[in-house]
């Protein structure tokens, strides 16, 4: 199928993939009386009085928006805030399907972290939850962390930690298959942009010790020349001995691959200059960093990639909406490390050991076991670590 | 019936008014495609190419932002952002099931019109329309100048526009009742705060000369000491021969009385005072400035309130649905005089001559008639004024 043109011609009908829809009835005068004046002053005041109640006695509880300044949608780069819009509302279609949450898509018109910052706080009182979506690296960091200084809801830029979370769970269920342990492992990625940071931050969390992050001039190392604060920070936590060389010459004797960069960046001879039983996660979209059968034909005992069409899929539709729907549950005021590591656990849990093979490391994204197992694990999650507010 | 403890059970038991629904199926990996990656990008690259097909391929054409800093929310005063969703999520109910308008609730935490203008503004891109709900004057007059100003999409404050078009329609069938022209009557206001600001300029578009507003001081005339900046303009295009006094002594002769103050304004003996046949427009809410019975006691032809017990009502909701329905069905930039003027004779237009008697100058809420009557005739003043698009 020609995706390209019969999505265009799907959005011309569509027009617009998501509505608004009235919960309250209108239709009697005093229906108007409930639903809106004289009788909504009572929980107005409610609110007023208890300022948690706008949980209880609004949409607010169960309500995400999100956000993009369009400058760093799907692989197209920066196309601006209007032009985003279809895939946030493709996004907001995704937390409803596969969260029960309602989501509202806003784009800004500004790259201006000032702004952007601004802008979305002083909303933030209309939602539960923020999620940031296709902002560029670095500006994604910078935003991401101060809105959650000055916001009492969670905000959660889903490139860089649903990505990082179902990564997490892929290499959990690939690692227990080869018999390597996180701490033991020597891992070596292609591409220090937002995904790519994000992962190393969660693997590291999660014990791994050894690991070299490349660019395109290579492997990043402290005092490397020219390398950005959020790069140079990361320089401080990885490649510990420093070693310099081009992609190729650091994964020598490597257990594990992470592509989050371009399409042909990892080679069947990279491949088998691993040490045994590689295990590749090409997630360049859609043209992977290396493809399954050639990844395979080097050596690699999992090959994991963004696509439906090959198995292990890396999707981020396993991910935030049962995060999302879990933080929600709870009232979470952010969602910590703690709750994306849990949310990993629970992604890897829902294939069984008797299950578990090379083609399956992690469920498909129309498994409906998934949601409900995520969204307990993140609430339970978040109530141990104490972000939890009901 | 006790409206505000049924109506706050109700919104417990509801848990917000409204929800976000998908217009869009992602039940396969093939729908998946189509509404999100990889197809997705098709959409976002067309409208990159032609900034105006977002309102082809999101929902943009049909979704306006509601839109409070919990300032002025009903007459409960200043109560705070998340205290005035539940009025807003009622709009959004009243957008869809009266204009079928996708609207959305947003509250800003900040009451400085900076913030709200740069706020709003750079969120412009996501919403076909602004409403401007429950600010307080008189500030709620900069905001929405300025930020029309700077945005592509009409901005609206509803408390003052949809009252005042309202109002305009009541009062030609009024004074077609009794006889008598907007250029020949003398009218007195009670309130001059956005309602009536608003109200008295659509007259003066609409003819009418002779007009002295009063506020808790008395008249309102040019040299009066400590009038706001919005008063003193004010000033200058009413009560042109500077008469001073209070409502007692102003409204002696006057053909017609508008009230958006207060409880107990207006005496019986006022209205008696009044020219033959007079004209009440007593909207305070949920008390007007005098009641209904004691009005006709004291005289009046024609009786208006903005209660849903008593004939005549005054209602929002036979406005904002249609004139909203009518500018995004054109596109329009901005919702200017012509077409609130065209809005208020569609909704006059609905009572017909045969029909038109003193308990029934206005249609109810519910007549089925006038979102279209509105809509249709909001869209062709758009285009005839040229601030259609389409």
């Amino acid at each position: 199928m020609d995706y390209a043109a019969e999505s265009l011609r799907l959005h011309r009908e569509w027009r617009g993939k998501i509505e608004v829809t009235p919960r309250a009835k209108v239709d009697s005068s005093e229906a108007l009386s409930l639903a809106y004046t004289p009788g909504v002053a009572a929980p107005c005041l409610e609110i007023q009085k208890h300022p948690e109640e706008s949980f209880n006695l609004t949409r607010r509880w169960n309500t995400v928006a999100v956000v993009t300044d369009g400058t760093a949608v799907l692989g197209l780069g920066d196309i601006g805030p209007e032009a985003g819009m279809p895939v946030m509302e493709g996004k907001c279609v995704l937390f409803k399907a596969f969260g029960d949450v309602d989501a509202i898509p806003l784009c800004v018109r500004s790259k201006d972290p000032d702004d952007i910052v601004k802008t979305v706080s002083l909303l933030a009182g209309s939602f539960g939850g923020i999620n940031l979506e296709d902002i560029s690296a670095p500006r994604c960091f910078e935003i991401e962390q101060r809105l959650q200084e000055v916001c009492d809801i969670p905000v959660f830029h889903d490139d860089q930690h649903g990505t990082a979370v179902i990564t997490l769970a892929g290499m959990m269920n690939a690692l227990k298959l080869v018999g390597k342990k996180i701490e033991d492992v020597r891992i070596v990625t292609s591409g220090a942009g937002a995904a790519g940071i994000a992962i190393i931050r969660l693997l590291i969390e999660m014990g791994l010790k050894n690991v070299i992050m490349t660019d395109r001039k290579g492997a990043i190392y402290e005092g490397r020349e020219g390398l950005n604060p959020i790069k140079k920070e990361m320089a401080k936590i990885t490649n510990r001995e420093r070693v310099a060389g081009s992609l190729a010459d650091v994964i020598k004797g490597a257990d594990v691959f992470i592509g989050v960069s371009a399409p042909g960046t990892l080679t069947k001879e990279m491949v088998e200059s691993m040490a045994k039983d590689p295990i590749i996660f090409a997630c360049a979209n859609p043209v992977p960093e290396i493809m399954p059968d050639e990844a395979k034909a080097g050596g690699a005992a999992v090959v994991s990639t963004g696509r439906s069409d090959f198995p292990n899929q890396v999707n981020n539709v396993l991910a935030f909406p049962g995060i999302f729907r879990g933080a929600l549950d709870v009232r979470a005021t952010r969602i910590n490390e703690e709750m994306k590591i849990a949310a990993a656990k629970a992604i890897a849990g829902c294939v069984s050991d008797d299950e578990l093979n090379a083609d399956y490391i992690l469920p498909h994204a129309f498994d409906p076991r998934v949601k409900d197992a995520v969204a307990s694990a993140v609430a339970q999650a978040a109530r141990e670590s104490g972000v939890a507010r009901v």
